[in-house]
């Protein structure tokens, strides 16, 4: 099992329609994607650092994971969204120990 | 539901008998404190950023994180092995959108 887990903030002011668009569009982009499982979109709630928002899934092994990431959904959603309306992020991935 | 999750790399050489005994006393110390449910003990895979490991776990509410926070085990774990064998660590908490 791989755990992929990105936190990030938003250009789009709090509370606003764009910021709920993203949202609403990460969702219906991602999660049916072959492989995806357990799709969450979280709050980033600890004062220790200033991320404000995350998403985790989980895949089987790193093939379902590299064919999430090569899946045309995917690249469309990150050329046209992602890299347009996320301000900085950073990508945790993690396996069982 | 707050999930707690702290990323993180050790002063100890990888594989080293220091790094094994850190990772079993942390679960041995902190998976039966009142109110953590989910623990995991976890290696950080992405070679986005250079953490090592991870520790997950989540707590009903605010109030049983505070708890979990305050107990005399965790504090005790912080203060004799965290602080001494962690070389540099990010904390990251989430809760559900």
């Amino acid at each position: 099992m791989i755990r992929h887990t990105v936190v990030f903030n938003l250009k789009h002011a709090h509370g606003s329609l764009m910021e709920k668009s993203f949202m609403r569009d990460a969702k219906a982009a991602l999660q049916d994607i072959p492989g995806v499982k357990k799709f969450e979109q979280l709050k980033q709630v600890s004062k220790k650092n200033d991320y404000e928002f995350g998403f985790s899934m989980e895949f089987a092994d790193q093939a379902a994971y590299t064919a999430y990431n090569d899946h045309p959904k995917h690249v469309k959603f990150v050329e046209e969204r992602w890299k347009r309306e996320v301000e900085k992020f950073m990508e945790i991935d993690y396996e069982p120990i």
